[in-house]
């Protein structure tokens, strides 16, 4: 029997382990200090009052004759699937029921679509980067592209209509800078694709941290986008589902590529190779989608901007370059004093005891970059951000 | 874009859609008859109290500050590996902690491993077949030999060693047949792998259902096969979990194959493909291998055992030929008369307005051979067998 030899090519990433020894490392040297983690990509309010009382009602069913449900369509309910469709009609987006399937997040989807995908397309990506991306090609084999995303285009990479990709993925907002494409940016993007057959595969998985009009929330909000475009969104950030799992992936009708219907093959995929998301969670999930469980997730995510804004304007006062943090949860800040990643991490960590995230750790454009992230406690942020300013650079 | 070309080369199986259409059209004629389903391959009895409980109070949790939990490990909280861990270790199976990945069920594992396997693999399946296994390496491009199981070798084949196979499917309890392999047959299979450099995929999805003592529960049960098999069980069947979506597959640290650890390229799958099984449905999978989740359980396939019993006495008292209803939920039986499966479907609807699931549907093997199931309820079972048995062949 022969392995997949494509993993020997994966690199291990030792970012958030070299994190996590060199904060030991500190706290055992200075066991009195009080460190503050803005380094984490995991929300930490807990699930809003809606979801949990669905949820209890689902549990509480499933254990009565009448309520037991077995096995679930593998696309997920019509209840919840008519939530998610009725959840972009309100944003001015129109959608067929069977494009929407009910997924247990983003990241599973985002790697399992490309079954549907031929060995030999080329993927474009870009750099820095959610690693999920790159590795899951690396595994299949595939030739990966990377395109800039830098200071210079306020990490909004645009397309080069000399490269030729094949698979293209738009992460926005970013994770894990936290910057917004806007609408016209991405018609070019979606131009792109349609000109060179090419399919974008979109992550709006941070698309609820979006306050402002200008930029959109799906890439269906762009014209030409349902004959081009795979949208991944997942209620993870949306509404605290990290440990919940559920989220929604939208394969339209209309991306028809060798005269087939993705639509039709994600279908078969799905049917194949997933059994559905638990009945419970789906209740849970959608509880989301009604008035009282909108308004309970607003207030958290309200919650998270807030906090990304008080870190803004620390940032501002102090003039350091950033991008993200105005529409997402991601502040993404160019190392003061030409620091590299890895010194700004040691240097905040020993004189603000603060931790976040080195750049570099998600690509080679995160060189002298640094992530911080909104998902903590609002008192943290402000004494956070406190020490930070009192810094000298 | 180029799609995967392989999907192209997939059947559509008609089987449950025409079933559903022939029962439609009988019941637009008659009405007034009343249809008994024994075709059914889900789980009926609701989820036990040990599980509702759980589940209940794991909701609970994640609605407050201090039990929200965000992102879990991908291959499964400690507490519930370490339950699957002591319920092996309780049938004699010494497992590693970290050979045990908990799923969201055997079907999405099933699919998911051979990720890690290479594509010049030949793969070995047996027919009457689980569609999945075959559907599933089809969609990869794999090469696929079918293996006989028939009335000859009781639906049980064993290997043939001029056939060089790298990848061998094996099921027992059987899906569809409810065929069990005995432990020296398994020690055949095990030694057939162990001197081709095979790896056997072990589904052993109704391992629950066996009470003789004679048949293994687990393929680790066999000498060598930690050095030639994986695992997937399921607690689906276990403990009507299949709307609810919790499994555990077990990939031994032996299992090395080009001097790379099957263990560490699944862990590597896992931790980029999954984001692991929602907090929830843990605790109730934990609750499973409790004491009274245990009881709780057994009650439940004690019952259905009870009708496998019923519908297995049925048959042997009209000296019809049949494999399974002992160890198993399914009853595979060869339609009386030489009469073709779907002849005997149209025959019992007909005749005794009882439907069951024609053989043909799972492979070529299947011809003229018929499943029934043991999910229903007692006096459905009971009504059913009493109009078949009133039945002339």
């Amino acid at each position: 029997m022969q392995i997949n030899r494509n993993y020997l090519n994966l690199q291990e990433s030792y970012l958030f382990s070299t994190i996590s020894r060199k904060v030991s490392e500190y706290k055992s040297k200075y066991p009195e200090k009080e460190i503050i983690r803005l380094g984490i990509g995991d929300v930490t309010l807990p699930l809003c009052e809606a979801v949990i009382n669905a949820m209890e009602a689902a549990v509480l069913e499933m254990g009565t004759q009448q309520g037991f449900r077995g096995y679930g369509p593998e696309q997920g309910y019509d209840f919840l699937r008519l939530a998610v469709r009725d959840y972009y009609t309100s944003r001015g987006v129109t959608l067929q029921d069977n494009e929407i399937f009910i997924s247990d997040g983003a990241k599973s989807d985002l790697g399992n679509i490309l079954d549907i995908f031929g060995l030999d397309n080329t993927v474009l990506i870009p750099d820095p980067v959610y690693p999920v991306y790159v590795d899951t090609n690396i595994m299949a084999g595939r030739q990966i592209i990377y395109m800039n995303a830098n200071e210079e285009n306020s990490f909004l990479p645009m397309p080069d209509k000399e490269v030729k990709a094949d698979i293209i993925y738009l992460c926005s907002p970013n994770n894990p800078t936290g910057a917004v494409y806007n609408k016209s940016q991405l018609k070019v993007w979606v131009d792109y694709a349609l000109s060179h057959n090419a399919v974008i595969l979109f992550d709006s998985a941070y698309e609820a941290f979006i306050q402002d009009k200008e930029f959109p929330r799906s890439i269906y909000e762009i014209d030409g986008a349902k004959q081009c475009a795979i949208e991944f969104c997942s209620l993870s950030k949306t509404a605290g589902f990290t440990g919940t799992r559920c989220g929604y992936t939208i394969v339209p009708n209309e991306l028809v590529y060798e005269n087939m219907s993705l639509n039709k093959l994600w279908f078969r995929r799905q049917t194949t190779k997933f059994n559905g998301v638990p009945y419970i969670i789906q209740r849970g999930a959608e509880a989301v989608f009604t008035e009282e469980g909108q308004k309970q997730i607003k207030e958290n995510i309200k919650y998270y901007l807030e906090n990304a804004k008080i870190i803004s304007e620390t940032l501002s006062d102090m003039r350091i370059w950033f991008v993200g943090g105005e529409n997402s949860p991601y502040i993404w800040l160019k190392c003061p004093n030409d620091m590299t990643s890895w010194e700004f991490f040691d240097y905040l960590l020993e004189t603000a005891n603060v931790v976040g995230t080195p750049g570099e750790g998600f690509g080679k454009n995160g060189k002298g970059f640094f992530r911080l992230t909104s998902f903590g406690k609002r008192e943290d942020i402000i004494t956070a951000m406190k020490r930070i300013s009192n810094l000298q650079f």
